[in-house]
């Protein structure tokens, strides 16, 4: 996986946690432009309180911590992100301004502000194109690192990475996601061809229906290599979706207990909207997801959770589902009432699930 | 527990289960007044749809099924129901609009119409003043039996029955829940009483988050005793209440899986609409319940939860637990924004839920 031009990473061990990686960073050459989209919960991070503030501005660097949510610790809790921040800008030249920062973990501990500043030379040190200390340094409860790629005709690429695993939601909950690409677009197309991707993958899938005060996508573009035929452009969306997607579903796959990985395909809905509340619904169905573990074909949790989103369902409804003794299922639901689908991704809820969350702490 | 005036109860094993019994009969000497709350799902079970057309009228019975939720099994599912109904109207000498049917157990399997039928002569044969039978006639994942009484100083009484035990959601969600009493109220006034206890009760309680297509909450008077003083008319209120919430909590406690039963007492809120959806936000999250399951005071799952229900809070919030050590868990969420207050009642998430939902079918 190499990384788009323009952009360098790192990722090191700050003593947040004990030995495992911690405290990434992504810089830019020159100042870039960015997109964001945050959590809809209505109590957020430290970090997310900056970084929707700062994302509007040119941006030199992305800083991002794991094993801690730097969420609801302690008064000077935001002071202490922007001293941070600050730290980074002045080593890196720039303003506090054009620094983004993002973390994850547990809320309500103290960010311990000084291990991390006093890190940052050495993160910054370590800067370079290898993405493997990056992308590890994002992960939480996650099992395996999340990173996927895409290489355009035109000479540009995208890459991207996230992290899960459990808390993974509609409107994202937990989950990290940074794109990162050289192509140049300007900012209203990249910033439409940006949320569309983000529905269709990380707002498409659910591991708990738990939204948490953390989670963040950005894209951030270093403008290298230019955009110039409609059909470049379009060849850029494509590869946004399908590395958007890809990791979405690397979440789902690693999303906290689970055995399997399942595909839920709404068709003939009356609307996009619908079909994506049907869809979601049963992503988010705890007794449908307990009936995918047990390999159980109880439908009429099907009908009732369609119900609970106000899907009133018609006896020719119909429900088609690949094997489910398999790894990977797909549940393909008609509604025959109209021509809208959508597609949704989660896993199925365990024992081990629950064991991961009563311990986690 | 006695049954107030007026009342008979019956249950027998018609043949939906093997052995237990799954067959229920409610029959008032004369024709009775009754209300009923029912589920909000849009695709309810065909019992559900005849249940709320004849609530309206006056009331001779009720029959209720468990093993099968009649609901999404065949086209002729409502006229199969009719004529169930009709059968028991006419051994009973009524019409068919004075006769209540309720059912729960799985959805999408045929309702054996026919063994119904030919075994209502026993379970008529049956009645009396008895209630263990009919009381145990309407369990399925249920581990006992849900009754609760009470007697006014009028000489008066209440009686309450309900059934579990999973898929208890906000708006009810598969339980079932009969109230007789013999106290006589104005429908009005009846209606008001009645809503608001299953407000308090049955709709501030969550097992799941899941809700079902045959919710039923029923209260029938046989309008024996006449409450005159405002005084009685309040005892009866406050009867009422403690009645039903008495049942809802059995229903936490019988909660599929659960090891702890759990209090969710919001305080300080703006109105009681915000106090409320912050109580059934607690019950409903699956992150929250999993550390109650594994005793941790992981509290930013309450902010975060509290968020994703749209509730921003402040760094002075207050959170107070009992000891997680206990069975019995109350906990105490000071938002310090109002004057506003809820209680909601739940169980925590356990790897034993998750096994008895991926068997039951």
């Amino acid at each position: 996986m190499i990384l788009p031009k323009g952009f360098f990473v790192s990722g090191i061990n700050c003593g947040i946690k004990r030995k495992n990686l911690d405290l990434g960073l992504i810089v830019a050459e020159d100042l870039c432009r960015g997109q964001g989209v945050f959590t809809l919960c209505k109590n957020i991070s430290y970090s997310v309180t900056l970084c929707k503030k700062n994302i509007k501005n040119p941006i030199k660097a992305l800083l991002v911590n794991s094993g801690n949510a730097n969420c609801f610790s302690h008064k000077s809790g935001l002071a202490d992100t922007g001293k941070i921040i600050e730290s980074l800008a002045k080593a890196l030249g720039v303003s506090s301004k054009n620094i983004l920062i993002v973390s994850t973990g547990i809320i309500g501990k103290k960010l311990p502000k000084d291990k991390i500043i006093s890190n940052l030379p050495k993160l910054i040190k370590k800067l370079g194109k290898n993405t493997s200390g990056f992308a590890a340094s994002l992960l939480t409860t996650d099992t395996f690192s999340k990173v996927s790629s895409a290489k355009l005709s035109s000479g540009g690429s995208i890459i991207g990475f996230a992290k899960g695993a459990g808390m993974i939601a509609p409107n994202m909950a937990t989950m990290l996601g940074f794109i990162l690409t050289d192509c140049k677009l300007d900012s209203p197309t990249l910033g439409k061809v940006f949320k569309e991707a983000v529905s269709k993958s990380f707002n498409s899938i659910s591991v708990d229906g738990c939204m948490s005060t953390n989670d963040t996508v950005v894209i951030l573009s270093s403008n290298k290599v230019l955009l110039k035929s409609k059909k470049v452009k379009i060849e850029f969306s494509k590869a946004l979706e399908n590395v958007s997607l890809s990791l979405a579903k690397m979440i789902v796959k690693d999303g906290e207990g689970a055995t399997k990985f399942v595909e839920i395909v709404i068709k003939g809905a009356k609307s996009i909207q619908e079909a994506k509340k049907g869809a979601m619904a049963l992503a988010n169905s705890n007794l449908f997801k307990c009936a995918i573990y047990g390999e159980s074909t109880n439908w009429g949790r099907i009908i009732s959770a369609l119900g609970q989103a106000g899907i009133k369902v018609g006896e020719n409804i119909s429900i088609e589902a690949t094997p489910l003794k398999k790894e990977e299922i797909s549940i393909t639901v008609d509604l025959k009432q109209g021509k809208a689908g959508w597609r949704a991704y989660t896993c199925d809820l365990t024992p081990e699930y629950v064991k991961i969350n009563a311990e986690y702490s």
